[in-house]
Parts: structure tokens; sequence; C-alpha cells
């Protein structure tokens, strides 16, 4: 816990400062604790892990999660969600670490392999990787205007057990919603990241000036279903929590290769 | 193998077409296979595994690999790394699977975590998705300018063991160099991941109308400096191999956490 008795929650996401899920997420986390949001100025959906290295970044503040009587401090930040939150733990807060730092919640699951193209967990993990207890939260709706009611307490539940138990450092949850429409939900469920990938396409168009554009598209395909997968518990209505770590060495295939190059 | 005997070797990078480094690597990879090149039409360092959602794509065939009466297959993409594979794979080979996908070499290191920002590794990431073998290739200099001289043997040779030997599936290297002032190299080791992090900072500066922007830095801090790690490896004239896979499960704590949710 930081100084003072409430614990200091930084707040980003990937759909913009200006989304429905973030709006929801701070009303909730200032019910918790104190709340910093520093949030994109506009949509990254799919920007992965980036940072912005060769444009300059603009942070504006915000007043727009403001509540009756009580000011939220809020930042637009003009680069993607990884950047929002190093700009947060930087620039704003100055190097005094948060208590925990929450990312979503995305209109949008983020199951499966959908991890490494979703800014909404690169939030998260880039406040891993220093250390703080991170929760990237995602709704199975990719609705505008997407009903969030059926997670709130879930989110409230997972966040507060977050905080009390000191979890092992360096790990991000990535908590996955079933939408309202299957609701009601089931339970949570402690999973693994499925091995369920996309079918890529691209769809070919033309402009006015008869040149050829493209616009990358892909569809879901199950390559497994079991039950102890992220991909399973959603589709069968539980709330998904995957426990991710940023060290992707694949320790079990170093003898191997230790093998073929003592050859 | 696909169905001519030579094999099929798709090359991408993050530096853009133009960078030297994948001149260097484009050149020894078609004395190897049959290459086909797309990669950006622009630098994408710091892109992540990020993909073009939210615009359309171009795409333009090259022949700035040309060599004397030999044509090479290249096209430049507008998109990010992770897009140029995705582009290569559904649209230029219409899901004829390569054998191999190289890409690189990146004009500065990717050890430690910097994997998570890394567009070479992104697009390597992306191949081993899709099951095909795939290498990431970094040398420890940013200079444009830089020496890939004594690279270029343990480039052939991790590339032909790399397809002659069936590695397990979905795993792509991460392979880095020391810089030629380095040399000589002492070998090859292969490696874990290091727990190695950026100390982030942003540097203000105002614009003529005296608005504030930032440019977001870094300096790379030493957490941990262990003999089995890729930055010790680089930083003692090794040449580093660490297998890295896509699933981020932390399965080390799936039973702490099973435990908390089932109070």
């Amino acid at each position: 816990m930081s100084l003072s008795k409430q614990p200091l929650i930084l707040i980003s996401n990937d759909d913009s400062i200006y989304a429905q899920g973030i709006q929801v997420l701070t009303r909730l986390m200032s019910a918790i604790g104190r709340v910093v949001v520093v949030a994109p100025e506009k949509p990254h959906s799919g920007m992965g892990h980036a940072i912005t290295q060769d444009l300059p970044l603009r942070i504006t503040s915000s007043n727009i999660f403001n509540q009756k009587n009580h000011h939220i401090e809020a930042y637009m930040c003009s680069g993607t969600p990884a950047d929002c939150i190093i700009t947060a733990q930087t620039y704003i807060l100055k190097h005094v670490k948060p208590d925990l730092i929450v990312s979503g919640i995305n209109h949008g699951k983020n199951t499966a392999i959908s991890i490494l193209y979703s800014g909404t967990m690169a939030a998260a993990i880039e406040g891993a990787l220093d250390g703080v207890p991170a929760i990237g939260f995602s709704l199975n709706d990719i609705s505008p205007n997407a009903d969030f009611t059926h997670t709130e307490k879930y989110i409230v539940d997972i966040t507060k057990k977050f905080i009390q138990h000191k979890i092992i450092p360096n790990i991000a949850l990535n908590v996955n919603f079933p939408s309202k429409q299957q609701s009601p939900i089931r339970g949570i469920k402690i999973c693994r990241q499925a091995d369920v990938s996309w079918e890529k396409f691209l769809v070919k168009k033309k402009d006015p000036r008869d040149r050829e554009y493209f616009w990358l598209n892909g569809k879901y395909y199950q390559e497994e279903n079991r039950k102890d997968t992220d991909e399973w518990a959603i589709a069968h209505n539980y709330v998904s929590i995957v426990p991710c770590q940023y060290d992707l060495t694949a320790y079990s295939v170093i003898p191997e290769l230790q093998d073929l190059w003592s050859k």
C-alpha cells in the first residue's frame, strides 16, 4: 500500500478515454481507492505492446470522470496503452508506485492468443514489468454500448482480493467476462491461455483512383477446447482468469537446442 | 519442406525494407532457398505485436533486392511487421506455408524484456503462431551503417540447423549478436530471457506555440546478470539464442489463484 490508507489505483485501456468500459471501471475503482486515469485519446485496439519512439507524446488533463463533488484525476495521452502506463508511472505519479494497475474494461474478449495483439493487456503487463500488480478486464461484446452491469460485482471482488493478498509479483491477470446475453455468470475459473488461433485474411478493395488497398480481417477458430482454457470458460458462462508472465522463454526446448549446438 | 527442393524462406523486419540489416539477411537467405521478402515501407521499431485494424494496408512490389541475373520477389507493406507476415502468408503466398520465417537483422539488440516491444520478434512470433519455424536476428548496434560481417556465418549455420532439424513447433528463436566492435565472437549460447528492465522517463520539450510535448526515453539497467541469460551472453561476446513461446500463462501461479478463489 502507498502512504495513504487508500490504495492508489492507476487505470488505462485501449479503447480510448471516451469508451464506456473505462467509465464503468473508473466508477468501480473510485469506491475502492484513490484513482488516477491515463488513457489514450483515441482507440488503439490491436496495438499490442507498441510504444511511441518516433513521435512526441502529448498529455492533456481531462475532467470527464468527475463525479458530483468528487474530482477524478484523469489525463489523455496521444500514445499507445503502454505509453499511457509509462507516462503515468514516470511523469504523472513521479515514480510513486501505484498499488494496482487496472486496464479496460475492453469492448471485446482478449482470450487465447488475442493477448499478443491486445493493448488492454499490454497496459497491464507494462505494470507487471515494474512489479506492480495489474489486471486487464475484457468483455465478450464489441459493441460500444455494451452492457457491463453483470461484471461489476466480479470486478470489485477480483480487485479487492488481488490488493489484499500478496500475489507473486510481476504477474498480470487477464480477466475475461461472458457478455450480458450469456448471463447469469456461473462463477470464476482460473485458466490457461487457450491455443486457439485466428484464420487471417485480407479483404481487397479499390480506391477512387483504381488502386488496390486491403483490410486485415480474421475469424477465430478453435484448435482446442479443453476445460482448463480461457476460451472454454467464457464460452460456458464463466469468468476466466489467466495469470500472465512476460518471460517468453520456452524452457522445455532449451535442452534440445543445447544438444543441437553441442554437436 | 515445400513442393520444390529449395526451402521457401519468408523474410521481414521492423527497420523497413530499406534497412541494411534486411539486405544482408536477404543475400544470405537467397543462397539457402527461394526467398520472398515482405517488409514495412517505413521503420516500425517499438511496434511490438501491433496489427493494423483501423487503416487499410497498401502493398507495393519492389525490386531493390534484385541481384545480377537474379530476381528476388519482394514487397513493401504500409503496415507493421506483424501485418507484413499476415499479408505474406494470406495474400502473397496464398496460404502456402513457408519452411522458415526470418526477421531482421535488427539494428539494435532485442534481449531481455525488449522482446515485448520488438517488431522484429513480433514478425517471428506471428509465424510461430501458424506453426512455421521462425527466427528473429538482432545485432547489438543501432547504427544504420552497422557492420554485420561477423554475423554472417552464424546466421547461415543457425538457419540451416533450424531447417534441417525438426524443432518443436510454435517456437520462435530470438538470436542476438554482439556488435562488430565486440568480436571475435566466442560461440553460441542457448539462453533464457534475462529479467532486465528499462528505467523509462519522459523528456519534456516545448513547441513553437509554447505547448509541452514529450519524448519517451529509457535506459537499460541490470536487475540480474546470471550466466544463463541472453544479456550475459552478448555482454560476453557470445551469440545468444532464446527459444520463445507465445503462451504467456504463468502456470506456477495457477494453484495459488485457485486456492484464493476456492475460499
